[in-house]
C-alpha cells in the first residue's frame, strides 16, 4: 500500500502522518511506501520503516501532478489548499492553487489511470465554506452550495470535478466537507475562527484568551482528532454507497460558544473559565453571522463517519493528544 | 449599446439576435452595436443598421476572450456551449470549451474591468443537467447541483464562477438554467430529448414521428420563444434582488407526454396524433428516467421570468414563429 499525502506539513497532514505511521497499515493494507509532499518539505515522521519520499513542490505547475502520480498511490490525500482568508486577499493565488491545482492533480490520475489498470482512492478535504448564507439554522445533506468566498468557490469546483471524474472511472474519490477544527494546536492565529480554539487552549495551559464574539453565537466542531478519523475512513470504506454524489459534509458538534465555556468550567474550572476576556470585535461578528450554525448530517452518519458528542469530549481530546494526558 | 453574443449561430442564438436586431433596443437603450460570436461565422441577421461585426473564433484559445472584450460590450450573451451527448463523448472537448472558454472569457472581462471603468452584464446560459437523479418529484430552488454528466458539470461550475466573479466586483452576471426548449425547430436529431419536439413538430405538418418512451413520462419545457424572452430580461433587470445566489432555475411547465398529445389534438385535430408512431427504445428510456420531472422555480416567477403555462400555448408559439401563423 502505497500513500501520498499532499499537503503533508499543515496542521491535518502531520496528524493524518502520525496516525498512519503509528497504525503501519491502512484498510488491513501494510502501508510500504509514504510520499509526503505540500509547498514547504514536510518533516520526516517518526519510527516509518517503510519507502519515504518528502518533497517540496507547487502543485500549480502544470508539470508537476505527473510526478505525484509516477509512483502509482494506491491512496492520495489531496489536502492542499490555499486557506479562506489568503484566498479571499489574493484571487490569483486562490485560483491557481486551488483549482487548477486540483485539476492538474486529477488531470495526472486520469492520464495514468488511461495508460494502464491504476485506479486510485482519491480523498479531497472540501469544508463547510462551500455553504454561503442565507441558510436554515440546521443545513440539510441536500442544500445548495452557494459559497460567498472564493476559497469556498474553488471546493465546490473541485467537488464537481471529483464527482464527474470518479463517474468518469478515472479514480475512486470520495470529498469529505470537514467542520471547524477545535481545538487547534498551536498560537492563536488571526482566521476569524480563531477564537472558537484560543478560548479553550490558552486558559487551559494558564493562559488568556480573547473572546471576540457573544455567547450564543453558534457553530458546528469537530477535533483534530476526529478530522482524522474521516480521512481514514474515507479513504478504506466502500464508496459504492456514495452513488456519483461524492462528497459529504462530515459530523461535528452544534455548539454555542456559552456551551464551549461551560464545558472548560466542568474539565478544568472556574479559574480557566476567568482567563477569557470579552472583547467584542465588530469586524469578527459581522463575517461569523454569516457562517453555517448546524447540519443535519445523516448521511456522514449513516456511511459511518464519527465526531465528538460534547465539547467535554473535544476538550479532552485535546487534554490527550496535545498536554500529555493532564492538566 | 454594444450587444456581443458567443454562440449566436445556434438556435437560440439566432432567435436572440432577430428579437434584438427587431426590437432595435434593449432596456431602453438603442443597440449601436452587435458582434455575433460562435465556431462557425454566424449569418448576418437582416435590418441591423448599426456596427455589426461577425467572427469565428475557438473560445478555448486563451487569447480569443481578450479580443472579444476590447470593444468594451454592455451586454455579454454567453450562449456557446458543446451540448450534452457531446461533451459526454469527448471529455477533452466539453471541459476545453464549456469550462476553459468560460473561465477565459471571465478573466478577460475581469482584466478589462481591472484597466479601466468597465462593469458589463453577463448573462450565462445554464442548464436543468446541473442537476443529477434522485431528485424529489418537484425540485425546489434550494436543492443542491449534482450533475450526472459532464456538461452538467461544467455548466455547474460556469455558475459557481459566475457568482464569485459576479461577488468580487468584475462584472454584474446572472445565469439562467433553461428548461428542455420545446418545440425546437429544425429536422428531428438524434438527441435523447429530440422525441419532445419531434412528436409535435413532425405531425404539425404532416410528417411522422417516434415516440420512444411512455406517455406517462413528465418533464420541464419552454419554447424557443420564451428562451429569448429569459435572456431579454436576465440582460435588463435589477440584479441585486439576487445577492451573490447568480443562477437561477427558469420557470417552465411540467407536463407529461400525455399532455403534449393532447394539446396537440386540441390544437391539430386527432389526424395530427395519429401521426406519432409508439416505437419504445430502452436506451432513451433509461436516459429519460434520470431526467428532472419538475420544478418549483419560485425564485425565477419572483424576478419577473415568465414561461408559458400551456402546451397549446407552447404549440401556438410554434405556429406563429415558425409555420406563419396557421397550419
Amino acid at each position: 500500500m502505497r500513500i501520498l499525502i499532499i499537503g503533508a506539513a499543515g496542521m491535518v497532514g502531520r496528524k493524518l502522518t502520525a496516525r498512519l505511521v503509528a497504525d503501519g497499515h491502512l484498510g488491513g493494507k501494510a502501508i510500504s511506501a509514504l510520499s509526503l509532499v505540500d509547498v514547504i518539505e514536510p518533516e520526516a515522521p517518526q519510527g516509518f520503516s517503510g519507502e519515504l519520499e518528502r518533497r517540496a513542490v507547487d502543485i500549480a505547475e502544470p508539470e508537476v501532478a505527473a510526478t505525484l502520480v509516477a509512483s502509482r498511490p494506491d491512496v492520495i490525500f489531496h489536502l492542499a489548499a490555499i486557506v479562506s482568508g489568503e484566498a479571499e486577499a489574493d484571487f490569483d493565488k486562490g485560483y491557481r492553487i486551488n483549482l487548477d491545482g486540483t485539476r492538474y492533480l486529477f488531470d495526472a490520475i486520469r492520464a495514468a489511470s488511461e495508460n494502464g489498470a491504476y485506479f486510485p482512492r482519491v480523498v479531497f478535504t472540501s469544508s463547510i465554506a462551500v455553504f454561503g448564507a442565507p441558510f436554515p439554522e440546521v443545513i440539510p445533506d441536500e442544500f445548495f452550495t452557494t459559497p460567498l468566498t472564493s476559497y469556498g468557490t474553488q471546493k465546490a469546483i473541485g467537488e464537481l470535478l471529483l464527482s464527474d471524474y470518479s463517474r468518469r472511472g478515472f479514480f475512486d474519490g470520495i470529498g469529505i466537507r470537514l467542520p471547524t477544527i477545535c481545538i487547534r494546536p498551536g498560537k492563536p492565529n488571526k482566521a476569524a475562527s480563531g477564537f472558537f480554539s484560543n478560548i479553550l487552549r490558552e486558559p487551559l495551559v494558564g493562559q488568556e484568551a480573547v473572546l471576540p464574539v457573544s455567547e450564543d453565537v453558534r457553530h458546528w466542531h469537530a477535533s483534530p482528532r476526529a478530522a482524522v478519523g474521516f480521512l481514514v475512513h474515507a479513504a478504506t470504506m466502500d464508496l459504492g454507497a456514495l452513488g456519483w454524489r461524492r462528497s459529504v459534509t462530515m459530523p461535528g458538534l452544534a455548539a454555542t460558544v456559552g456551551e464551549q465555556i461551560e464545558a472548560l468550567r466542568r474539565v478544568a474550572g472556574e479559574k480557566a473559565v476567568k482567563l477569557i476576556r470579552r472583547e467584542p470585535d465588530p469586524v469578527i461578528v459581522k463575517i461569523v453571522a454569516g457562517w453555517p450554525t448546524a447540519f443535519d448530517a445523516r448521511r456522514a452518519a449513516a456511511l459511518g463517519f464519527k465526531a465528538e458528542s460534547s465539547f467535554d469530549e473535544i476538550i479532552r481530546v485535546h487534554i490527550e493528544d496535545e498536554l500529555g494526558g493532564q492538566l
